[in-house]
């Protein structure tokens, strides 16, 4: 090993263990605007020197690195936070020293306290040390600030997202079955005050007319079907053309500013694929994948042929051109308003694209969110989060039972430090078995437990209308599909006030914002799932009958470890009723799909 | 986010979360020659590719990688080893690629298996592939070993020991009890035949008569009193020296020598102080620590001082020459045949000058061994093994009860990739009250647990006659300690026995040989202390009577989650019995501080 060439000696601090870092600094850590990040780390020395240590701070685009304390915890443990106060890419470092003043104080006063009196040699290096002849006394009492021997770990990165990429409610609907922009536009205020936050809306490109889908799915549009959003292109225009049954660009930009009057954001979908007919298959046919005769290759996934798409080739010879005529695809909606991002099979594409891309987005515009729709293997999905996605779709809709939800919980929380969940309740290709044949229990327990166990959570337009039919015996896919049909909309279906009420919950309890703060409460009845929630000094149960078609009975079981008084207020958020509740068995009777949220204390 | 500046797009592998390392790769993970290393990793990639991957390491000093394969065990899960046949510093990296032709090969097999009888442009895809015209057939069978795409990790250390550094019995003596190197000498049949690994010497050099401690730590030496071998140095020589009442420097080598063919080795101690007629002192006095009136500082722990000692400053101006000096201190008694060293105190020295030094030695000399005397927290302990020391002194002679004993296994199991434990019974400086108070009894439980619980294991002489006494009542230092005075020591103490049917134990069971492979069994009785330890076929289960005063009853579970038969022979290694036992409970009665080292199997 060598020796350094420097001077001095290696330094003699260790300084290991920062946390928060994930894949040793490979990825930063998600933290939202307002929160403080917690930094530990080990910190030690041979000897006996007293030491001090801090961590540095730099703000997004600051040039100047800022600094708060850590203080020791015992066992080498040391602790400290700082606030973030702005969206992007933070850096922190910690930094540790001796302090030879605050050390030489303690080993004179621990001679000074057992008496001895002989200090002509300690004062002769005190005097070295303050530079100046100095008393027993006067060394004693000097301030100590001293910092001798610096080390400092490696820079560590957390990426700041606005408090919308961790909580918030989503509304997904199809503009084209709501009257277009100055439709949607229309229910602004309904939205607003029925508490969402984001209205999402899939592609609203011109879309494909070659070998375009039929309803249903079928093979062979007939003439009058409007095809399917996600085949898109025309001769109308590509990614960044808006589709003309639905507006202007005018009329799409008032949509997007009026929105955000009420408090609403617009996200829309960015699906990288193209149909035969997007003008880039002619202007730029080297973006694809092409056989080696030079034919264009239709989207596969043997034996499944999708001739309604092409998929661009990400390691084409000019990827540089493809990356950017992406990453301006992006940018051009974002200069329409747009910052929340709906990305459609991330997990298709390379990685180091989707890392590439959102910081570029995120550099200028650090207020931008990219949600992922992965539903793949976990590191993956794992992976896309640490790549830059700020949210992540999750198996949610899947999780219906008490061990699967609590084994989806165990992992999202295993995650949280890189994955937020946005929990949709359904989405166009997913209309889950138990709300086909749970009917309208079935609908209002999922719900619920979307909205209170993820701090993001979405319903796609139907849901609140129970619409449970799904195309045939086994499948997912709804019948007459949204995707392939315009239909008549509007905002009456009988959930909505039971969202209401659950959006307004959600605003008023901070614990239902977060993931974390999570205790699972034993019910003795499987049918029963039971959770609490806390942040601070909100606290929040949860209790959901899971059986959509009868009453359940069980208890809600507190432990003293919550550290609840034996007796307690509850009241129902959901119902309006009032309880006293107990540490211990407290009663439990729910109606099929029923719940609970009681917040705790009056 | 600065995109490649080389004509590719950067890789779309991600290669994740390899094992085995330690703090991100900062420090080497720990093996012994003879073990393969397990490497595990998460690889994946967008898309459908089929993937390869392998381990690629290179030995010590050795120019060229060779490679091993790594295999997919499912969720992206690889796994693969290599062996390591050597000690010293070896090195491996995980690298992964796509397999262009097995991915073909698998989209084709898909369609030609659907049916799909039209494949001229997958054939003309295969032309460019395989370089030439093939037909559908040939190209599924050809050899997929194709290598595109490739992505590698960083580069990781395994830090590969002798066994000795793992597993061996320690047996430390004062030679100057013994008669001196000859006197020692004389005893290293008897040595081997009890099964002993390593002889260790506290320091063997002159020693200060400045200030001398006298017998019993004394103020003051009394005329003829023998003084600390830790006070080292005087006019005789300082650390590369031998005290003539020892011997010569060539009865050394030859007690060095002799010791391995009977299979034993001679460790030395290393303790960086030095007594006031240390030549050091005069020779190099910028070496130690100075009042700023130049005049040399002894040692001190407020308000307690040290004044037969002086400690060196690392910090000094001349620290090269120092460091120098203490490596060449160390690499003469190399050249002596020494081959392990104990260190004395090292957490009161930097880490960074053990790693180099460390190092230093082991680069020319893998097969070196160093054994920290560190008694600190777990933070320096476990850093000064990342550093490079092979064994680590534990709290061992400290933990006496059963919940204590669980939780230093815990700690040691959990530290098991860079900490290798050496439980010592008792030392010159620990004589714990539970042996004070204990008598025989309480010295049989200690012994078997040191022999069965750690793979290295050591007693200082005078445990096998069962000395307790105590310089007071509440110290742990020795009555009449032998740091400050001679004895008359043989080799004929009543533990004796036991330790030789122990060490033939854990020769001949290799699941004693390592810390890993334990199991904690239920016992009913809180003096009973069982733990199961299994290698390969080999198992052995312990019972302990950890009450030194009276006989003790219960069970010991062996739970089916051991995947031992219903019922099974046992034999035990100490009293030669045999019963058979059964999963589920087995009576046992044990009398005060007696043992099972049950062997399972006939």
């Amino acid at each position: 090993m060598a020796l350094p060439k420097t001077n001095g000696p290696p330094a003699r601090i260790q300084l290991q263990q920062v946390t928060p870092q994930v894949d040793c600094g490979r990825y930063p850590v998600k933290r939202t605007v307002g929160e403080r990040v917690e930094v530990t780390a080990r910190i030690f020395r041979d000897g006996h020197e007293a030491l001090g240590a801090a961590v540095r701070v730099k703000p997004p685009g600051a040039s100047r690195w800022s600094e708060e304390p850590l203080a020791p915890r015992g066992n080498d443990h040391w602790e400290g936070s700082f606030a973030v106060d702005q969206p992007g890419l933070w850096q922190f470092r910690v930094e540790a020293w001796v302090d030879r003043i605050a050390s030489f104080q303690e080993e004179l006063r621990r001679k000074v306290d057992s008496g001895q009196d002989d200090l002509a040699g300690e004062l002769s290096e005190a005097a070295v040390l303050f530079g100046r002849e100095i008393s027993a006394e006067e060394a004693l009492a000097a301030a100590a600030d001293d910092r001798s021997g610096k080390t400092w770990s490696e820079t560590y990165c957390v990426d700041v997202d606005r408090v919308l990429a961790r909580f918030g409610s989503w509304y997904e609907l199809f503009p084209r079955s709501w009257g277009g922009f100055e439709g949607v536009r229309a229910q602004l205020p309904r939205l607003a005050e029925l508490g969402f936050d984001v209205v999402y809306l899939p592609p609203i490109h011109p879309i494909g007319h070659t070998n375009r889908k039929g309803r249903n799915n079928a093979a062979a549009a007939e003439p009058g079907d409007v095809g399917s959003p996600w085949a898109i292109g025309s001769e109308e225009g590509g990614h960044d053309a808006i589709h003309p049954d639905l507006g202007t660009a005018e009329e799409f930009r008032r949509l997007v500013a009026e929105g955000k009057e009420h408090g609403l954001e617009v996200a829309l979908d960015f699906a990288i694929q193209c149909s035969p007919d997007h003008p880039w298959l002619k202007e730029h046919p080297e973006w694809f994948n092409r056989r080696p005769d030079g034919t264009l290759k239709y989207a596969e996934n043997p034996p499944k042929r999708y001739q309604d798409i092409y998929n661009v080739n990400f390691d084409c010879e000019d990827w540089r051109g493809l990356w950017q005529a992406l990453l301006d695809v992006v940018l051009h909606w974002v200069e329409q308003g747009v910052t929340v991002f709906r990305v459609d099979n991330p997990h298709t594409k390379p990685v180091p694209f989707w890392q590439w891309l959102i910081q570029e987005v995120r550099t200028e515009h650090p207020e931008a969110i990219f949600l992922a729709e992965a539903f793949t293997r976990p590191a993956m999905m794992t992976t896309l989060a640490k790549a830059g996605f700020a949210q992540s779709y999750t198996y949610f809709t899947w999780k219906n039972s008490r061990w699967e939800l609590l084994e989806l919980v165990g992992q999202l929380l295993d995650w949280r430090d890189v994955y937020r969940p946005n929990c949709f309740t359904n989405t166009p290709d997913i209309l889950h078995e138990y709300l086909q044949h749970g009917g309208r229990p079935a609908f209002e327990a999922r719900l619920v437990l979307a909205a209170t166990l993820s701090p993001a959570y979405g319903i796609y337009s139907g849901f609140e209308h129970c619409e449970n039919v799904p195309v045939r015996e086994g499948s997912e896919e709804y019948l007459d599909s949204e995707k392939y049909e315009a239909k008549e909309r509007a905002l009456d279906g009988p959930l909505l006030p039971l969202a209401q009420a659950l959006n307004t919950a959600r605003r008023e309890n901070e614990a239902l914002q977060h993931l974390d703060g999570f205790t699972v409460l034993e019910t003795e009845n499987e049918q029963l799932f039971a959770f609490l929630k806390r942040r601070g000094e909100n606290t929040v149960v949860t209790v959901v009958n899971l059986d959509p078609a009868a009453t359940q009975e069980g208890v809600c079981i507190l432990p003293v470890s919550t550290g609840l008084p034996p007796a307690y207020p509850v009241r129902d958020l959901l119902a309006g009723e009032s309880w006293t509740w107990h540490i211990g068995r407290n009663y439990v009777k729910l109606r099929a799909g029923k719940s609970h949220v009681l917040r705790i204390g009056s």
